[in-house]
């Protein structure tokens, strides 16, 4: 693991997750760019040895590199503020370690599709934790709107609303993300809006065309968006909205998807992760639920327990990382079809989507074309 | 009553609420442009005598106007097609009726300019049955917002979703909503997105500034939009967006609104109307509900029933009728403070917004003006 | 109307109901054993003439049975404390009117007896007004549980839970309900938990065939039951368990009914009406709403507006008027196989109901069948 | 480990819970009576080494017992059915090691007695795993139901209801549950009941009094209960119900509880467990959300997540092995004060009110005394 040290809160939920299932264990990490606070945090918040907790990354993946395989670490994670993603996973794929990377994969989209070259050119898996994919409701969710039971997509919209940032926090947790500097271009939508993004082309399949972006800074002081609001036109004719949010008062980790076609209509709310709500043109609804008789194989296979005993956050995210060592452990290249963790082309998607959204607000809300050869 | 013959949704609905709290008593009406559909609408459906039910509203007012007060009617309620409410609203002004009548309140913005200054010069009541104010939980976000319990607004979101136009239908409801000669405009945002317009004013009481508009046409061959998104700037420097649709299978009638200030939020939804949620910066989660101790006198004071008693859409409706009623009881003029049944004002705000959006999508979403020098 | 003066609660609700269909018009009142109070509510509630609002009841009867048909009263209705329904029924019936009638019908299971004898040798149509029947999803519920669907039944499931008199208060609402005198043998159970056994009896059709039952009375000097448990044993040999409560802080009108059958399950929340949940065994859960495609004609027979335009508590109430409108004007007698509004047997077989469980609490508890030899 | 074997449910739960925090490690265990299938599950479902996957439990104790310290396991987890609860605890205990004993803690309330005195003569820490009780909401409602907030309790209602066990199974989960033999005098109630036993005790504090209980085997040749209801009468002079079912069916796992108080009530539901609703005398109601601002430190020092990211059963469960494992690490002896995971003494509890059901239940619902010197 490459960051995640004292008072990170994604260090730990990376490291319960990649363990929940039995098949990964944390045997060594880079926690800090401070050695003794690397060194403290390996030993007293992931119960490692002193040698395992290295005093930079660099060093870290010489060394292992340098164990034959087999004693040496399998693959990096990286859990660093976003404008360390770049440098990190650049050096651990060279140094021949697949990478586990949070999300959004770097600062910048160019360092995303430098990052994309070099996993094509060194066939090594590397994975971008958007973790709402691991939810057995999204999975089901997938299913049904690409088994075409919905018919043609015509309007998406994807809300993702927190309240968190609402006035001027000072604590590590929001001080990187304001910051444009460690942020990226964007704060709100690079931190959250990416997730939305992602999810709506995970379960949809729907390629973007275009945005028109409304972005915000509510607090003052802020450099970055806080709060936004993007008109979305697919290439398919259909039509949606994305709003995310961190001054939305009162609400918690809000990620709510609805898609709604010619013959039927999905709904799903990560903070009630087991339900989805589909709606046909007959006026019929069905509720379905995670764990239940009837639910897809393909989400039956990322559920852990029966029907009502609620699966969570860490779950899902879990399930990123099972997804990732299936990969690994089947033996084939990053390229392969079979892979189904979310890819560096995830990554550079979200990216590209974040660089057209900053652009069009710049603009007044101009529509901003987020084809490649539009954006690059 | 002019319009509600055979065949009519809102006719009903219009009589039901009118007569709810027994101080409305339907006397007349021309239900039907076609004589004889007049008649039986009046006779078999409203149980009123034939003599009593009109040939035509010119003919209903003449006579009407000719006899002694507290024998005729007094005042009328217009609930045709869109684009007849302008010649009979102002008929009925002219003859020196009182007007309920339904939302928008004309088919063309300068229409419903019209109709103002002829509501100032003749002092005469004018409601536009904007219904949805008429919930108890709605007068008390109204109450909550204005109070300044949420600080200065920020974000706005409101919906209002319905599938039930997503096929090409053909009935009266259907045929005259998306036919521009009778319905204006626009389609789905003149008959729904002039709802949501009006709830979000009659809560927040911000002013809109601009809009930015991406309307769309899903069902094969219809000339008025189904759908669409709006992003909208207030001039307080709130941000917001609305999403107004017909085509969102699975919708019933959803009209959903949050308001979200500095220091807390709302959330609001039309089909459980007897909820207001409430969440503060503090992070607390309070359940407001219709008839519960502890809500505002002024939502009491349009509260029927005890807390767990649902009341609906039809007393809802009630309660701008009842307004209405004291209103014309109270013996004030129509520019009066006291008047609290949304006004011709309220109309003219929606036309002149809904005439802005389709500007804005007709200009492939450019911001445009909805202050009055600009718009009209 | 006889009762329902000032104060009152069920008198204006009744009002409400009985003419929102516009097919019933109140034309003349008993409202109060004070003749001055009755001819004020008259005048100043209802909106009557003071000729029209009698000093007492036996005085309406007998001038109303003087007039000729038509212009008299069509039927009556009874809406005073529950102790004064027999005599005031009686009469109405000796005098040649039908009668609708507040639950539970009389004080004493023998009273309803007689009635019954009464209602069978007039011909007269007698209802007791249990509206929750009237809601659309109730009667879905009714439908599906009698088709079969959900196989033989197994469990029932209902709570009725308020808490308006979790302390002792001291207004007109609270103090007839907590008295003997007034109320009858039972407090809580009387008033609400008749609902109950009435809902049950009425989607299931399960007999039931034995109760243990453990009341209670929490509030201090309390002489009727407040609160109170009962085990249920249908003829069946399906099981099931009430809960009623007046104490239940924090509850509003909380009347919820589950049943469980071999093949499914359907649950039903009176604050939440327009909405029954189906759930089957193969996993699957569907949502039926008021008003939307595919709920059966029975439901859709009674339903007033389009989905998602909620319906509350008085439409449900109105349609318990509605049936009996039709009842009167079909000119059936009331024992005839189509009269669908609850009946004087209804309101035998609550107060059988009632007197049993009252008898097994006495006897702590003990199993008390509720047959009609045995229970009489 | 002892028991959780291929095809066992609760195994991998229990390897899931205790190392999510990564404080615990599975070390070894003895998965099957049958010696090649507990050789298997360890090496293929749980990676453990052959050496360390034993043939049984006798022979597992006499080794780690062979080890010093620091290499030895440190406790014993017992996930076998019921009936061989008692004899692995015993030896455990014997053996000198601290144990983890799923529930019901035996299989007769007599072994219950025994192993609670072996607890208090060995002084090792002996859990329970009523895991429902790791949830942070339920602290949160101990929490406040424990602080007086809602006054003198008056009514408790709880639920647990599934219906996997509707129809007559074949398979491992279902057969040993539906065996006396291996199960004990209950089916439904011993399962899951006990849950709902322990539940009310964690959060209300309320000493049971007395049952009266109606217990059903609706599949035809089921031996032992698969649904019931039980009248609840408590030392305090509050009273209650509890419904446990496994043939409800459409229900997942769904435990429910709510707690009347004078001032107040609360709500919790397992299927939701991140929500806590608290609903006061004075009309308002709280929503208290896991993770959020304002709930106890109790609540927040078990929350691993930021508010809305979804936590879970594995959470929860993982909950009872972080206490366990601080009450292990601090040194104190099983019978400190400061001990907050489920203990013997709550084993105890449920297995009396589990025989006081089964005893009332013969005696047609007579009222049964569940006081220690009654009901032994």
């Amino acid at each position: 693991m490459v960051g995640g040290g004292e008072g990170s809160f994604i260090g730990p939920v990376h490291r319960m997750a990649a363990q929940l299932d039995g098949r990964i264990e944390l045997v060594c990490g880079a926690f800090s760019s401070d050695p003794e606070r690397s060194r403290r945090s390996g030993v007293d918040l992931y119960g490692l040895s002193a040698a395992s907790s290295y005093a930079d990354y660099e060093q870290m993946f010489a060394q292992q590199a340098a164990k034959p395989v087999g004693e040496r670490m399998d693959f990096v994670t990286i859990v660093t503020p976003n404008h360390l993603h770049f440098p990190v996973a650049q050096a651990a794929l060279n140094a021949g370690f697949h990478v586990v990377c949070d999300k959004p994969v770097t600062h910048r989209l160019q360092d995303a599709l430098h990052l994309r070259a070099l996993v094509e050119r060194t066939g090594l898996h590397f994975a971008v934790t958007y973790n709402y994919t691991g939810y057995p409701m999204v999975q089901e969710a997938r299913e049904l709107v690409r088994s075409g039971a919905l018919g043609a997509i015509r309007r998406i919209n994807c809300e993702y609303l927190q309240g968190w940032l609402a006035a001027d926090l000072d604590n590590k947790q929001a001080n990187w993300r304001v910051d444009p500097d460690q942020a990226g271009v964007a704060g709100c939508f690079s931190d959250i809006g990416s997730h939305a993004e992602n999810l709506i082309a995970y379960i949809s399949g729907e390629e973007l065309d275009m945005v028109a972006a409304d972005l915000n800074r509510f607090v003052p002081g802020r450099r970055l968006d806080d709060d936004g609001n993007v008109l979305l036109r697919f290439g398919s004719g259909a039509r949606g909205v994305m709003c995310a949010s961190q001054i939305a008062v009162g609400e918690e980790n809000n990620l709510h998807l609805r898609i709604y076609g010619e013959h039927g209509s999905i709904e799903w709310a990560q903070m009630e992760p087991n339900t989805l709500l589909v709606r046909l043109a007959d006026g019929s609804t069905q509720v379905r639920r995670t764990g239940s008789a009837g639910v897809s194989p393909a989400a039956q296979s990322i559920t852990r327990l029966p029907a009502g005993h609620p699966e969570g956050y860490l779950e899902a995210f879990a399930t990123v990382y099972g997804r990732f060592a299936d990969a690994i452990g089947s033996g084939v290249a990053s390229g392969n079809r079979a892979v189904n963790y979310p890819t560096i082309d995830d990554g550079v998607a979200s990216l590209r989507f974040i660089s057209c959204v900053v652009e069009s607000s710049e603009r007044d809300g101009a529509w901003v074309s987020t084809h490649e050869e539009a954006a690059t």
